[in-house]
């Protein structure tokens, strides 16, 4: 197979993770005789730095006609705290999911075995956890209105859905519970929010084309105390975007670490595939970021291309990483390596 | 002291968790010769059934007329599951708090010694950790407008946030922090939210009048993360509406059972005490709910109005039924005791 592949770094460890997993892909063309075809973009704070935009136009134009974007983070702490910064490095990523369509963000959880003493959950709490999370991506609060009065003293962001949004992203969810355990969660605040009692109405109907899969609602309050009680109870999780970041950061505890969590953002032509920890800019340069999270992503992209056996030959090879402890600092306290030994060890292991 | 306490006991378990609040409330007053007088209104589904409307005028004047409200809970699921009703019985609670201009809700996190066991977190991540939530109540998505088109396929809610309302809370959580480990943690999501921007900004101005206390900022998805991986970090957290709704569910595992955690809604007039955990109707009657919650919101009470003795008394008394092992079955699965024995157990303490 072809693919061209855009890459986006961006800030932070971006770069650093993503080059392991571009060497972890490289490693499976190698093997599977694909041929992967890589081109780097700017986004994010070194879009603003170089181009004065967080999306660039060069960059968009790329990821409209590649297979495939692989990304890595995004963020910088000297927008974080400067409110009144007119042009933020997140808006790259925001924008560019919705000019991709990317309406569904998938984040699966499931603890490695050798990795369930890390969590600090109880053993016997997330021994056989094993959901996904459905997070919709270009739309609610991160999209709607935001105002700020000419006296900066009254500000409002404007959390907007329609039922066609709600429906498209419901489809993806219950078609993956019709192979998985047959059941989807959907997160919302119906008791409160108008959104969410269309939310609730939308499923409910599309529901109804899949008789085989059993559906239930969990206010969001209660859903995040229920993912640290009884994470075993989910199958898959359906939720509104940012119901669906707080939600799937939380989730990321029952792995032990938020740097082995993947996931794929989904339109109806594109598909984007990034690790969901941030840029972490504490420890950029310092090579002791975890590069699980970004290799997976690589392991999601190939299986969105129907790429199976190479998908799991690197689930296997992460694996082996995690079982012969060649992990990063976040895994094991001690541990001698780094960010690039172990993408080295994952991809001599491919 | 007299005090005249307007008693809401609303819906599901709602009524014997605070049927037993009441009575640790009259055992103080004999113990320490105050005079308590209760007063019972509607309030919530029981109100819509009694009266067409989950706050009934008669509740709210009783609320404007007293010094303190003890609440139970609301909810109820025949309205979750209709997402057209016109008229729910969170209505109430949330024109209560707002008629009241509860803006301040706080929720203590700490856990029991004697049930550093009983959550589903690591001894090791819980012990020691002891924190207060300060949530904003009064403002953010909950009270914006709601809006669904006739055709209803497209449904928008509208989170706000004035310069005021920042204010006013942000300095009740550095009086705290003074008082405590100095440490407030401001929960948002600024790099998205403009309405977090503007909490970032007022926060950073009010903390000017507070040198002597660390502000720091957690983004609302990594706070989710946090709370589980190291609570051992916060002392204040301060954050908006809807977040604080989350993550003080969230953080109820922490304590081992969210039957355990109670809470203060203050204004500048009015005060209201309620337990955290909701209506529960799934048990509503089978005498296992945990009226402890319920209890401590009745000594949030009593140190509100400055009966700290008598406030120490009653969680003398909690934890002398926890220590001794007179609990419902979500802290102790193969308990005899019931929602009366634990609340008898206690007043008998008292
Ligand atoms: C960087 C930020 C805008 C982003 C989000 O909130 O969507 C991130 O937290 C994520 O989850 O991908
Ligand atoms: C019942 C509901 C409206 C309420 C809220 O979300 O505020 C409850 O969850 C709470 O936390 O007090």
């Amino acid at each position: 197979m072809n693919l061209k592949i855009a890459v986006l770094p961006g800030d932070g460890i971006g770069p650093e993770v993503t080059l392991q997993a571009k060497k972890a892909l490289y490693a499976i063309g190698v093997v599977y005789d694909h041929e992967f075809i890589f081109e780097d973009a700017l986004i994010g704070a070194v879009g603003i730095d170089k181009t004065g935009k967080p999306l660039p136009e060069q960059t968009l134009n790329l990821c409209l006609n590649t297979d495939a974007v692989l990304f890595g983070a995004i963020g910088d702490p000297k927008y974080d705290n400067n409110p009144s910064a007119k042009v933020r490095p997140e808006q790259g990523l925001l924008k560019l999911r919705k000019e991709l369509g990317l309406f569904a963000n998938i984040r699966p959880i499931k603890p490695y075995k050798s990795l369930l003493d890390s969590s600090p959950l109880k053993r016997e709490i997330i021994e056989g956890a094993d959901f996904i999370i459905f997070r919709e991506l270009t739309g609610g609060i991160y999209f709607g209105d935001k105002k700020l009065n000419d006296a900066g003293t009254i500000a409002s962001d404007l959390c907007e859905y329609s039922e066609e949004e709600i429906t498209r992203i419901t489809h993806l969810a219950f078609k993956t519970a019709q192979n998985r355990r047959k059941k989807v969660t959907m997160v919302d605040k119906a008791n409160v929010l108008e959104t969410s009692r269309l939310w609730r109405k939308v499923v409910k109907k599309v529901s109804e084309n899949y008789p085989d899969v059993v559906l239930d609602f969990l206010f969001v309050d209660n859903a995040a105390m229920q993912i640290i009680l009884n994470p075993k109870q989910f199958d898959v999780i359906l939720t509104e975007n940012l119901f669906g970041d707080i939600l799937s950061d939380e989730a990321s505890v029952i792995t032990g670490s938020i740097g082995l969590l993947a996931s794929a953002s989904l339109g109806n032509k594109n598909a984007l595939f990034e690790p969901i920890h941030g840029s972490y800019p504490q420890v950029k340069g310092k090579n002791i970021a975890n590069p699980i999270a970004s290799i997976l992503s690589a392991a999601m992209l190939l299986e969105h291309f129907g790429l199976h056996k190479e998908a799991k030959k690197v689930y296997e090879a992460v694996e082996k990483a995690i079982e012969y402890n060649v992990v990063t600092i976040d895994l094991k306290a001690d541990s001698k390596f780094g960010t690039n030994e172990v993408g080295d060890f994952i991809s001599n292991v491919i």
